[in-house]
């Protein structure tokens, strides 16, 4: 009982935006596609302002004509997020060019009673970089410069708004990599990267952004510019506020700057495309990986039989690598380090072992770069795979390794012939993506996996958002995950930060700005 | 201006225990010998009851006979820190079995308005693990029972008492090490090592403790269990409050029980004694170390001339490990990896190229464990030899690498021929431990470093404290290290935890208890 207390409470934070429209009912009519867990019904905070021909002179003075933007095919776009499945009405989409723009547009949509949603790439996958309403886009795609980089100890120094991909490839020509990389590289930002805590590709290796961000600035919704930009990896005076921006979904402020560890590019890379017979096998091979590669390993995929079978049924061109049978597990391993004849020769030798010892059943290593290449778009190509089987109902989660499987199983069990249930991930993060392929969408079909696969979750003290956040999404769903007790603090934590506005008065408590996600 | 009236905000937090005893003046009167940062002035607060009769027969419900200590030695020893700088007068020790008994604890002493003091193994630097006047101490070193471990994740769960060599050993046994080592291992427990954020040897490697910490378990004030004990690497549904326990120094909350990644240990363990003759060809040897090492570094620590030379003159059996001169600068570079053969080719060829491109005047590798051991030796026995050599003011700094050495030699222009600047420290890192030594303690000379070294600090961005927290002794000193409107938010986030407390009426804005710091 007390758990659900909380999550009311938190629905608050996500109901501030009122509306005299059913956020779930139009979303569902638009396209049925994507319901892979149904959205939380909110209506506009009637204490919210509406936009009016003041607000719009005000921001042309701070932000001139470019940057207040009406026109109707872009507001279509910003208000749209990349599936299609969110869909805002808002009519003032606002692109700042620097902090102190942010600061005073936060400030006055503060004064007036004005929502506000931060927006960066908009590719997020929860709802959480689109209005739900009418609120005021903020985004900050035009803060893109790097603002400085220092080759002895790799710290990145550059705003918000910087492309992931654009990073990249500067510090590749600086002989350096960015500590993350995902599919969306080529739209999301840094800042919104950094206000989903985003995974990726790289976390087994380089950890989470909660390590490798060593900076920020933000902007509190009065406009208050909180400068945490440190530059250094130990730094023990007070409490550490920056990671309570990482992740937090922009709904404590928006992210201006970032300040980031990168570490330097190394030129060996390695990989391996394995079969094991069993998940016991997967786990302890994941062990003998850390333990023999230890520091070059950087990464352990999985996928299990069904999801090898839609790959290459669905996929142009992709051929089975370890032929002619199906087995039940598949693991690609990454290594990346200093030098070429000893990582492959230590990843040959780990092979052989790996063999001998009846871990694996069969296994190759790549011997060019479009061998690697189509190793790796087996994994990435699962997604597109499962787009083209049919329905897809689709699950992001967190669990102890020695149990993710057994979920998989149990949804076989708990769904039977009507739909597959498909596994893949990133094992050595212990994040499972969870799929479940039907011929159509079928309520009969979503009854039985929800509430049973956060309830499974929760019970198994696992995550049900490992990598995506919550979004509007998940946001009345975090009791899945979180102690009541953690819930209720997040909550205070909330109204902390907006009880430092100058006016509160009118705003009974629902906080007059929310910040509700800055999207990678 | 704005400035110092955050700081006075905070000053409040440490002077919650009020007294009629001048806590400075005592202070330095007991003892000279380590006054390299002036302590605070703090009074004890009237609000705060003192222990009855009545007090200690409820304890004992609680704890038993055992648990409630009164006696006048064990007393002392927990009233003084490892220094012997800082001493409170506290009459009543706890020892608290389990959460529950934490929990019943601190309701029990908010409820009473008595102030608390959270304990760990006291090994800390900074006077946060002792109490000032007379607070209750609570130590939890009974609390020591490892709850698992798993040894595909390698993700270990311990109570917050579990000393850290115990940990060390523990986990040596499986095959894994700790993240962390420090010192102070055979006394510092993990429940102070995480509320202190120490940092400490293996950082450079494996990061802080914000990356390789991934749950917790703590009480706050009025009793309150948070359980936050995770044991995913990823998990992004809602705010990330464990970070804000992490390095908090017990202010908001007891740690009981800490959720941590840990690596697996590797075979191979080479170390290199190298001299420099400059500062930038230090930095660029760092560079190279990292790109050229990958993986596989784990430690660049440096020492000046002036350091060596102390160590040769005090430290007794120790040698030169480059005769026949000294240089200007050394570095000690350790690599780890799981490759025995591979891992010294590789830096035997790092250190040819190294001298043949004139970064390195000389260099040695460790021949065996003995040498490894001795080169280890110079490094760690420099507070010994700094203590035999007189009079020594201590300064733990993080600074941008570029300009660390700039400070050392201002430092000696600013202090001239009265006393001896020493550098030494992590430079993997960028952590500074910057040493003046005199012949005698002398008010002239602490003049003239500070505030110099502070407001030096501030400017170049960097950390009044890279690893030992603020304490008592630089809490008042937050202002050099944060902006005033990040201190102004720790402040409210200080407030909201305690605002939980169900009974606030009698406490105007002293907060009932607070947990000062947990040390190591």
């Amino acid at each position: 009982m007390e758990k659900w207390r909380a999550a009311d409470r938190l629905l608050k934070f996500s109901s501030r935006f009122a509306s005299a429209v059913n956020w779930n009912n139009s979303c569902k009519s638009k396209q049925g596609k994507y319901f892979y867990s149904v959205a939380t019904t909110v209506h506009r905070n009637p204490l919210f302002s509406s936009i009016s021909p003041d607000d719009i002179s005000y921001f042309k003075t701070i932000l001139g004509e470019r940057g207040v933007v009406q026109d109707a095919l872009a507001l279509d776009a910003a208000n749209t997020d990349w599936m299609g499945k969110y869909r805002g009405s808002s009519k003032l989409l606002l692109q700042p060019k620097n902090t102190e723009e942010v600061s005073q547009i936060l400030k006055y949509c503060n004064s007036r009673c004005l929502a506000v949603v931060p927006q960066g790439g908009n590719t997020g996958l929860v709802g959480g970089s689109v209005p739900v309403f009418d609120e005021v886009i903020i985004n900050v795609g035009l803060m893109r410069n790097i603002l400085s980089f220092d080759k002895v100890s790799g710290v990145l120094v550059c705003e918000a708004g910087c492309i992931l991909e654009n990073l990249i490839s500067f510090l590749d020509d600086e002989g350096f990599i960015m500590p993350l990389d995902l599919g969306a590289k080529g739209s999301c930002q840094i800042g919104g990267n950094v206000s989903t805590n985003a995974g990726g590709l790289r976390l087994l290796r380089y950890g989470s952004l909660h390590g490798s961000v060593l900076g920020l600035e933000a902007v509190l919704a009065n406009g208050t510019v909180l400068d945490m930009l440190g530059t250094l990896r130990k730094d023990n005076t007070g409490y550490d506020l920056k990671h309570l921006f990482i992740g937090s979904e922009g709904s404590l402020g928006i992210v201006t700057k970032v300040s980031i560890l990168t570490p330097p590019k190394l030129s060996s890379v390695n990989i391996a495309f394995l079969a094991c017979e069993d998940y016991t096998s997967c786990q302890k091979l994941l062990l003998e990986a850390k333990k023999k590669l230890g520091g070059i390993l950087s990464a352990f995929e999985f996928l299990d039989s069904d999801a090898m079978s839609l790959v290459l049924k669905h996929l142009d061109g992709v051929r089975n690598p370890l032929p002619p049978s199906i087995h039940n597990f598949y693991i690609l391993i990454e290594t990346t380090g200093s030098n070429e004849t000893f990582d492959k020769e230590n990843l040959e030798a780990f092979l052989l072992h790996s063999v001998e010892s009846g871990l694996v059943a069969n296994g190759v290593l790549a011997q060019d770069i479009n061998q690697a290449s189509s190793f790796w778009h087996i994994r990435e190509g699962l997604p597109e795979a499962l787009m083209k089987a049919g329905a897809v109902y689709k699950y992001d989660l967190s669990l102890p390794l020695e149990k993710m499987y057994d979920l998989v199983e149990e949804m076989r069990v708990q769904i039977g012939p009507a739909a597959k249930v498909v596994a893949y991930g990133h094992l050595g993060d212990g994040n499972l993506h969870l799929n479940i392929s039907a011929p159509a969408y079928d309520d009969n079909i979503l009854a039985k996996i929800e509430p049973f696969v956060y309830e499974w979750t929760s019970k198994n003290r696992g995550s049900i958002s490992a990598e995506h956040g919550l979004g509007l999404m998940k946001a009345a769903k975090i009791h899945y995950s979180k102690s009541p007790e953690t819930v209720r603090l997040m909550i205070d934590f909330d109204y902390c930060v907006f009880e430092l506005l100058p006016d509160t008065s009118c705003l009974d408590d629902n906080h007059s700005i929310i910040c509700l996600c800055l999207s990678a």
